[in-house]
């Protein structure tokens, strides 16, 4: 059984904050599950889900990552690291699996075409950054489903993503979006440091 | 007092569902500030926060709106709208505000000058992109909380932007990521199809 998730949104997203040293201890496969279980849950334009995950505990494989991830503290700290990245090329190859199973066999050609025929249309690179900025919005689930069952995380977008793609052996056409150190936070972090809604938003 | 975050992540995230009717029914300001209260406390790198909303519930300025909103059903049937916007350029005009008060006057100085001499460098569309991309991460924040504190919400990236931006007034060199139609569903909406963890997901 993993980690209940138990904190409320509103208290998950108050708690979460980088960490950046973790009690050194492994995190449960079955938790790393659970995580990812909630975290494709996201929503996606047309279902499409962007999103591919490896995740990395072995510590070889972690050590010869770490130069790719600028020898970061806390990424080096975490027993665990999710590599999320972005895959349009499956997702093109694949539009059947991501149609959703009330569409009639009419409703599933029509979706299958618009899908090919937008995306076919672009070239592997401006497909490419549309699904990695999506990808973000699982991003964001994933840190709240940890934070939740009791994980803390970093995530980092400095890395040099070649050399961790030529390292997982992942295809040169996805890109990476982030790479999130996970664990048990050794320290409780920064205080919160964000602008006012007030700053940021406008209601008419 | 706005409404409680009632539910956990897991539960939000199970039960968060693209819907397609609303109830006609105000949805208090107050809680509109807090969901953005808590979608603001989404993680950025060096903090920069680069999403911005207008919360729009007039419902003149609504009904100049849908036309650039292609007429979808579920955003008209919403009783409020939030857009999601980028401003990478109101961020590097003001990074004093996005650095950590716990920052000593040196470390300030060359958090400044390091965000500065990398966003400077590169044109108002590519760290515009950048932008676009981070705001997603605020967008799964905001969609968990709203779940969470009993409203469901219908984004979508189908709208037509730089009509948008007319009507709200918003500069020229903004994104908007996505619209978010919130409300009080009026349906269940469509059961979750989504992938596998173990079609998307490698443990290493």
């Amino acid at each position: 059984m993993p980690a209940p998730s138990t904190m409320t949104v509103r208290e998950a997203a108050e708690s979460c904050r980088a960490i950046r040293t973790f009690v050194q201890q492994e995190v449960p496969e079955d938790d790393l599950r659970e995580i990812l279980r909630q975290t494709r849950l996201a929503p996606s334009p047309d279902n499409f889900q962007p999103w591919r995950f490896v995740v990395v505990r072995d510590s070889e494989l972690r050590a010869r990552m770490l130069p790719a991830e600028l020898n970061q503290h806390q990424v080096a700290s975490a027993q665990a690291l999710i590599v999320l990245y972005a895959d349009m090329e499956d997702v093109l190859a694949n539009v059947d699996e991501m149609i959703h199973p009330g569409f009639d066999e009419a409703g599933r050609a029509k979706v299958r075409a618009a899908f090919t025929r937008r995306f076919g249309a672009q070239s592997k690179k401006e497909r490419g950054n549309y699904a990695h900025g999506l990808a973000y919005v699982a991003l964001g689930y994933l840190l709240l489903a940890a934070e939740s069952m009791g994980y803390q995380t970093s995530p980092t977008l400095e890395f040099k993503p070649e050399e961790i793609k030529t390292v997982l052996g992942l295809p040169a056409h996805v890109t990476i979006p982030a790479l999130v150190a996970i664990g048990k936070g050794a320290e409780p972090g920064f205080p919160h440091h964000r602008h006012s809604v007030e700053r940021i938003a406008r209601f008419v």
